[in-house]
């Protein structure tokens, strides 16, 4: 688990306050899901790797509560349980933003923890919802993700109905686990070993062919169209994918300020769930950092829960995570200048209530005041003060008397002047 | 476990980030700890029902971490085990924030949760942390409070010297556990039960006499001061508790803007550890809501982890409960208009390029701006916009050749220009 010293925290925590800014001037609503739920709402949504890494929770004396509870992996298996519970009293298309812990006993890796903030945002509609939110939800990640001053960003994204009908048109439908997995895992493997991998899988050469060809296509939305065509002929089993990736590309160009976007049919996401859209953003530069934050459309949130239809999209972006791997690559480029911004140093206990009222004033215009009532040597608070803080002022009788005080600059040693 | 819809969740949010605002400007610096704890550094410190109420952890699956592990319970036990841990990086004296959900498997209970938001704050020093600290954690408290616009409140101080010198000063230090906790409970039972189960202590009734005025002591500090002198005769046994006393209780009469100070014997705090100073706050005409904060001195935070002296002082305002309180009597007197500013409506997707023109210059001026991509009828859009934001703008072709729109405050029906 990450555990931060003070000044560490309040980096990350700027970059979890600049995540939420951003997500609620898009009008994205706050919503908090308990921590833990029942076991069984977690485990029909859990499968494989993921209900092994699941945190089981138990009292260690009996209780009148005898349900099986367990920690959520992640937001999206709680927010359905939500959207289902109180769907009454909700607005549709539901847009919603959840930044909180999940839990994941994973086995310990460099960057991978057991506990980690997600900052996701969702829009959940009823029975149908328009396709311009997909682009929606990726405009506002990637404003959140500008708030970092990071270095250049590319968004890659592709449909999972284009990889559904690709896969029609070549009749491997049948094999559509597997492909996709192998599409999913060949930017980091040599091609030679995802050409073995899908040979391995019985297809004819002119199939394993088709589908390097599908998983290299790249580019702006007329080129992918053109490559497609020459890949299968005949577009149509890929018509309505295509035109989702349309109109989430032309939705995303039209917009000041966006970084470089790019279709890419590599780009799969593992989850099951996502049925449309799905996209991630890397840093142009730093591609070996992975993606910064990922997403997509799911045509159901709720299937397990309930009968209602409630298709959504949604994106995440790992805090956790990305800390660790921004501050490994010297990339956290928010303001890291002392966390506060006065110590205020009474000489003597004469001077609390002087003390007080300054740090009182300096307060109410925003300021960020510590004092220091130790009675240790003024060295020595200086010393602390530098730690922690920007400027120093000394309380003495002289001052107290006269409301006329010195702000030291811990960092140059200059003084300026402040009146009471 | 408590979960609140959007619009509640938004008044919480705020009540958070108000406390959250204040600590910081008194100088706290923000720390999260795991809220995976190993179970032995939480078992250390859990007694008697505490420890009942412990969530254990365990992973479905094996793993290389066998370590027994459980959840928090409250913010104290793991600062003091980060303090220990990273002691060598922290300025001290360390004034630190913890803002976070705990855990305790409490039965059901009206307004007690299972997962519940401690706002705690704490001053560490190093082997010794001078009185005054504690009239500023009291005085920061407050002033988080004050931000809740509550009816006015009450502070009552009392010191746990004081409660052992006046024990010693009568022969009554051997029941000092049985007398703590009749008297921490006088309050909420008539006066002749708790005489009764003092005369079940076997004390004299001279004794049971000299208890109950001591529990009825209040007032400012000269006034304690005599009353004490008037049970006890001679005060030398309480004079170190009363020199703390009388530092506190005048600094913080010297901070303008404070609310009613008493020093109060019958305050106790039921927790062990508290050793000087404690203190709870109430509401002054909303006594049956309990104390809405409290917290005290503790002479060694890491007794149990730590050969090193970590003197302390820490209050904690408890967010769940209090929020449902409040709510329950109607208290809850922080903005409640609805959450976001706009909501954007495209007549279609003709339209979409400069919705999300017009939303990005609002949102950079610091609104909170939806756009509606749905295609359902327009009365529609307005019904969901009316649930969520203040304001809704219609974006058809003539506003976006022109730029002119037109804001209707979805409360009064009224419009007002905006011009891009």
């Amino acid at each position: 688990m990450q555990e931060l010293l003070p000044t560490e925290q309040a980096i990350f925590d700027k970059l979890k306050q600049n995540i939420s800014d951003v997500y609620h001037h898009y009008g994205f609503l706050n919503i908090e899901t308990p921590i833990i739920e029942r076991s069984e709402v977690l485990l029909a949504k859990a499968g494989g790797d993921t209900e092994k890494q699941i945190y089981m929770v138990s009292k260690t004396a009996e209780s009148s509560d005898s349900a099986d509870q367990a920690l959520r992996f992640d937001h999206t298996v709680p927010l359905a349980r939500y959207v289902v519970e109180h769907n009454n009293d909700l607005a549709f298309p539901f847009q919603v933003t959840q930044i909180n812990r999940n839990f994941r006993g994973e086995r310990a890796q460099r960057g991978r923890f057991r506990e980690f903030y997600q900052c996701d945002c969702d829009i959940i509609g009823r029975d149908k919802l328009p396709i311009a939110y997909d682009a929606k939800v990726i405009a506002c990640i990637h404003d959140a993700l500008k708030t970092f001053n990071l270095p250049e960003m590319k968004i890659r994204i592709s449909n999972r109905k284009v990889l559904a009908g690709f896969l029609a048109a070549i009749n491997a439908t049948d094999k559509a686990t597997e492909i996709s997995s192998i599409i999913d895992h060949a930017e980091k493997i040599p091609l030679e070993k995802s050409r073995a991998a899908l040979e391995e899988l019985q297809l004819s050469s002119d199939q394993v062919e088709k589908i390097i060809a599908f998983m290299f296509t790249k580019g702006n939305y007329d080129e992918i169209e053109q490559k497609l065509t020459e890949i299968i002929g005949d577009i149509t089993p890929v018509r309505e994918g295509l035109d989702e990736l349309k109109e989430v590309f032309s939705i995303l160009n039209s917009i000041d300020g966006m970084s470089d976007i790019e279709i890419d049919f590599m780009i799969i996401r593992g989850l099951d769930y996502y049925t449309g859209t799905v996209y991630e953003t890397f840093l142009k530069d730093y591609r070996e950092i992975g993606s910064i934050s990922s997403g997509g459309r799911y045509e159901n949130l709720a299937g397990n829960f309930s009968d209602q239809k409630f298709p959504g999209v949604g994106g995440s972006i790992g805090l956790t995570r990305l800390f660790f791997v921004l501050n490994e690559q010297h990339l956290l480029n928010v303001e890291t200048s002392a966390p506060i911004d006065y110590v205020v140093m009474p000489l003597s206990s004469d001077e609390y209530a002087s003390a007080i009222k300054l740090a009182n004033q300096l307060r109410s215009k925003g300021k960020q005041v510590d004092i220091d009532f130790d009675d240790r040597k003024l060295g020595n608070k200086f010393n602390r003060a530098a730690k922690i803080a920007k400027y120093a002022i000394v309380v003495g009788s002289d001052e107290a008397a006269s409301g006329n005080y010195q702000a030291k600059d811990l960092a140059t040693g200059e003084t300026e002047a402040l009146s009471l």
